[in-house]
């Protein structure tokens, strides 16, 4: 076991009934909310309205900001936090998936200060502090709900970043299954993917296997994630499965999972943000697509726990079965597993490997991480 | 999955260099420290001095307050909350096990009120408030540096009760499992199996089995236990084997194991405190002499579960085959396993299970846990 400190003050609520106490959670921050959200989802399904009526009944003035895209885009975040500023809101409530709430965050932070928050992202100036974020989940995976960190891209730079700092927990999510019951087949299997991964990449990742407590949290996570999934997009409105998903992906990135086993290190995450940031494509549908070739190309550096992976989450019998048992499972909730399902071919292999590398630079993986791997475990992708 | 609310806000700093720590982690929270300890082990093993050289070092006013004995109790609780009262201390600065632990949040309560502390235990009052707690945990095993509850005996009416209150989450809680190489065999037998029975009574409590998360996460928990436990026994100065523990123990009642499964049920913690109140012995040696007989009661009441348990926890093929197999544990650590090695004699019994049954009444256990059904166990147990 390795030393850690581990510190997760965000309060979860978590059940059916969930939803309406956002608003007295989120008053006990302030009384002005700038209640950000993404397109027009949240109002079809009536929960927009559900939202506003908890928050304006406890007494908080909302000031709105809807319109937060898939891979969040920096100049929206950049306006939300002049909004943030001029109306002088006292919280941030995001009501939505990884992608409204990695904004949120980055808006909690730009509000409090004078600095532009890419500074931020390109470690040119660390967040000391943020207006509290009170969120509630509508698709899982990211599970930035319970975590410090977000991702955010430059769309002029075609950079897809993300960053960690202890004042971006949220204060309180509310998690109610029920809510993900409309979210489509193919958002919930890129939101269990992403949670995947996030166990996955730090299963991995591990020097010192002999640490049972978080390998058997781990394994547990990611069975869990590999049973539901398939089963929460067969039947959307199995609530076992979606509370299952929820709470893992929850977990998945939590801490708890690398707390003494660490080290952090998403590499796979790493690649595949040069894909959402060129392409587009969804996050967890690039996941997909790389966690295979990843695999491929560790199968003879890191064979212990390959096997041990195997064994354990898909009951295979050597890390080669490992691998096609997880393409398997990816297949079976219709995610791409190649590059050449989502249209990109070996041509484009240059361009990704020159933004992913990038990446490799800021989170200090570019040791291992070379422009050499990195393009070797795409081709393995194609 | 039941519907739940999770916020463990302690902040965790674990390994071999983080004693030095506990001065700057209390500081934050005020000027004037009330340092709590228990008998003469700290100044023994050179902790002592660590210690208060990092609180005086950090600036803090240090008011000391030793003498907390193993099963604390109420009369030197309430000396200490007069002692804290008078020093007008900011902070309560606990280094022990559970013992003092417990007892340095009863006088963080009770610092800030006018209510006699029993009356909290006796639910007649609710704790509102308490004085910011710093842990430095050297005996693993009640969880009580990562949790909200808190144990004290009564001396006078001879009762051991519990209670939870959510500002008794210590702020920070340094872990450094080098501490602990200094605990006895038996001592670090008896932690292993309270951090163990945390685990063991919320796994068999559960009335919806389909919760995998939280099984695997107690599933992984149990086993690093009952590994480690004979190692840490064996060779004391085991780092993997300690870290494992401590950071075992820790998890085993944060919350995270009966989130969504619960309930909270400690029954065989219930019988036990009779055991403890009336006969002063160690906490963990009374767990190991209920917990078989528990079983062998439950063997035909809660089958399927006991059944898991055994396969998962101990790779046995049935019920019976599981409780033989704990029992074999508990001895291998020099644990007695029947009521008899603690020269408890059939006679006491009645005695034992009136107050036990008091304590069923104040935890809500009393619909199931009758006093004959209290008896029976117990008559299981001899």
């Amino acid at each position: 076991m390795i030393e850690f400190e581990y510190h997760n003050p965000t309060r979860i609520i978590f059940g059916r009934d969930a939803v309406p106490q956002i608003g007295p959670a989120a008053r006990v921050y302030g009384k002005k909310a700038l209640f950000i959200y993404g397109r027009q989802s949240i109002k079809k399904t009536g929960l927009y309205e559900r939202v506003a009526t908890s928050l304006r009944g406890a007494g908080l003035e909302v000031v709105e900001y809807p319109g937060v895209k898939a891979n969040p885009i920096l100049s929206h975040a950049r306006a939300g936090v002049d909004l943030a500023k001029k109306e002088k809101v006292d919280i941030i409530v995001a009501v939505g998936g990884g992608s409204v709430i990695d904004e949120a965050k980055a808006i909690a932070a730009g509000a409090v200060t004078d600095t532009d928050i890419w500074e931020f992202f390109e470690s040119r100036a660390k967040i000391q502090e943020a207006l509290p974020i009170v969120t509630l989940l509508t698709i899982c995976g990211s599970g930035s709900e319970m975590n410090n960190g977000m991702v955010l891209t430059n769309e002029e730079k075609q950079a897809k970043f993300g960053l960690r700092a202890p004042c971006l927990y949220p204060k309180v999510s509310i998690l109610d299954p029920t809510v993900t019951f409309t979210v489509p087949p193919d958002q919930t299997a890129y939101g269990a993917v992403d949670a995947f991964s996030h166990v996955f990449e730090v299963y991995m990742a591990r020097e010192d296997l002999d640490t049972p407590i978080q390998e058997g949290i781990m394994e547990s996570l990611m069975k869990t994630v590999v049973t539901r999934a398939p089963q929460a997009v067969e039947n959307p409105r199995n609530y076992t499965a979606r509370a299952d998903l929820m709470w893992a992906s929850s977990l998945a990135l939590c801490g708890i999972t690398f707390s003494g086993a660490g080290p952090l290190a998403l590499p796979c995450h790493m690649i595949e943000h040069a894909l959402s940031a060129l392409y587009d494509m969804a996050h967890g549908e690039g996941l997909a697509i790389v966690m295979p070739g990843w695999m491929r190309y560790m199968v003879d550096r890191k064979r212990g726990v390959l096997d041990r992976f195997a064994i354990k989450v898909f009951g295979a019998k050597s890390p080669e079965e490992g691998i096609e048992a997880l393409e398997k499972w990816l297949v079976s909730i219709n995610c791409p597993v190649r590059l050449s399902q989502a249209k990109i071919g070996e041509k484009e292999i240059s361009r990704l490997v020159q933004n992913a590398y990038q990446l490799a630079e800021v989170w200090d993986l570019s040791d291992f991480y070379t422009p050499r791997v990195i393009e070797e475990i795409l081709r393995l992708s194609l």
